[in-house]
């Protein structure tokens, strides 16, 4: 399951409205198959394994991270129909599909055709893997990453403005590799002022990933997509991980609406004093900032030091946004 | 060596104008004796040490973190000299005694005597476990470490200057265990009017560590000691290691002095926007901020991280104080 889930993060940031699943067909101890889901969200990860384990497939064992689909689509048929039709003998699922077409359905045929189903290994990386589609699921929103580089002491910038360059090389390289995993970025328009940002993915070999440009803007710019709220990230269709980069003020509105979900800190080895640092939040008091965020990674890079950080969410209590979400595609479409 | 260094810690904090030794004396591979440097500077480690082991110290190994002083004193012999009568067959010293009494001539009479004496082994470990002792010598000042406990985007406070907390209890009694490792604490004159501190060490069986209170303000201040700006540390008679506690503005100007040797950073894992933090400290560029820290240490705390940070000094340019030090007492006396 964790060859899946490596494979279902080549789709990260590419498959949108469709999960990013990972698949690998095992026959006899050797693996006969690997597939994930493709850009724009078809062929589905099962689909591709099938086809390059061909005959082996037959009596063989699949790991796939999401549950397979049982509805049948212009754009292809159901997971589900295939497996059977290729004689698998047993099928582990990471985690069942929320979409109110599969949702159980897609075990329930593979079950019914006397394939053996296992639900539930490596449940919380699969919803860690495919926390985009999951998120507009969920909450009718995209999964939303912010990034930000800091000093030690919280700045990212000069009083002057001035952020070129807080982080080193590496982290710089890092947070090019992590453009290349969201369908989109968006900035403020006090960024692109300042930096004329390209927003681009300068790693060889992902050049042809850079995501979508997007402002957070009451006036529209020359080249780039506009929302006027970060609530309005709703309605991004073709978008379900989105990351956000700055500055600190639409960080601020971000964190403000309570719609960050990931939080990539690049911190650099040094002070700066009287720098530019996040502005309000909304914060009331010290004992609400408590218990919202827990860090899942940390990494050097070069000199300097990622943290990610996640938001803790009282899943009974999510934050769901109110405006105008349309349901769309969705689901393993 | 490495049993020594732990020793020596046992004194840092305690021991000024003597630098913290520890000793450990080995003979037919079992510690015959432990010592460490007393409150107040005396016996020496090495005193305490050949006290413990009596006759076994004939033939023995001896471990010690700091060459051997080699002056007699009115507060006790030369412990060279002990070491001799000890009829010692060899010395292990991880760091030469810059002190112009000793500063070789330890090892020498130690050779002369027909003793082995090693030198070099662990002494950057030395050198950090001796830093109080070392940055007084070098640069006639106390060792200063700055305490600063901040959220993920660098607040020490809320807008309002509520601090209240912001790191948890394990944070808060590390914090309170390196009270006990410093001589002195410094706070500014706002953070005694905002907060009254206590400054004690609040850990059952360390209160009678607590050290002595020191305010930088330019009014006195009833039951503190007063210094009127960061230069005139070096005037501190008795303290090799100096915690400056805050708030920010104190923090500050300690960091624009260029008198912060070591970096305490209380890291919670909060957002709160909008908060109190570091201003200027007299960086013209970015280019100027880099290179200056390097990590030491990091560890968990509860749900806090504290990492530590050393300054890089380029040891020929030294950040030498240029006001009213007194040499004192001072070696190891």
């Amino acid at each position: 399951m964790g060859a899946a889930l490596a494979l279902g993060e080549r789709g990260r940031g590419r498959t949108a409205p469709n999960p990013n699943v990972g698949c690998v067909i095992v026959a006899e101890g050797r693996v006969v198959g690997r597939g994930w889901t493709q850009p724009g969200g078809r062929p589905h990860a099962e689909a591709m394994a099938l086809a390059e384990a061909g005959d082996k497939s037959r009596g063989a064992t699949v790991y796939t991270t999401l549950e397979p689909c049982a509805h049948v689509s212009v754009r292809g048929p159901a997971c589900s129909d295939l497996l059977q039709l290729a004689n698998v003998a047993r099928v582990v699922i990471a985690l069942g599909d929320p979409d109110p077409r599969t949702d159980g359905s897609g075990v329930a045929r593979l079950r019914a055709a006397g394939i053996a189903v296992d639900v539930g290994p490596c449940a919380a990386e699969a919803r860690s893997a495919m926390a985009g589609f999951l998120t507009r699921r969920a909450l009718g929103r995209p999964h939303v990453t912010l990034k930000l580089a800091v000093s030690l002491d919280g700045a990212t910038a000069l009083g002057s403005g001035l952020s070129k360059w807080i982080t080193g090389a590496a982290a710089r390289a890092h947070a090019h590799l992590e453009r290349a995993r969201h369908e989109a970025i968006l900035v403020g328009c006090g960024t692109i002022e300042a930096d004329a940002p390209a927003l681009d993915v300068r790693l060889a070999g992902l050049e042809p990933r850079a995501p979508r440009r997007i402002v957070l803007s009451q006036t529209a710019s020359e080249g780039w997509e506009r929302i006027a709220t970060p609530h309005a990230i709703a309605t991004l269709a073709g978008v379900d991980y989105l990351l956000v980069e700055g500055g600190a003020t639409t960080a601020a509105a971000f964190l403000s609406a309570d719609l960050v979900d990931r939080l990539l800190l690049y911190r650099a080895p040094i002070m700066v004093g009287g720098g530019r640092t996040l502005p309000d939040i909304g914060l009331t008091g010290l004992t609400d900032a408590h218990g919202r965020w827990h860090i899942s990674d940390a990494r050097t890079l070069g000199s300097d030091r990622l943290e990610v950080y996640e938001r803790v969410r009282d899943s009974a209590v999510p934050a769901k946004v109110a405006t105008g979400f349309a349901p769309g595609d969705g689901g393993k479409g």
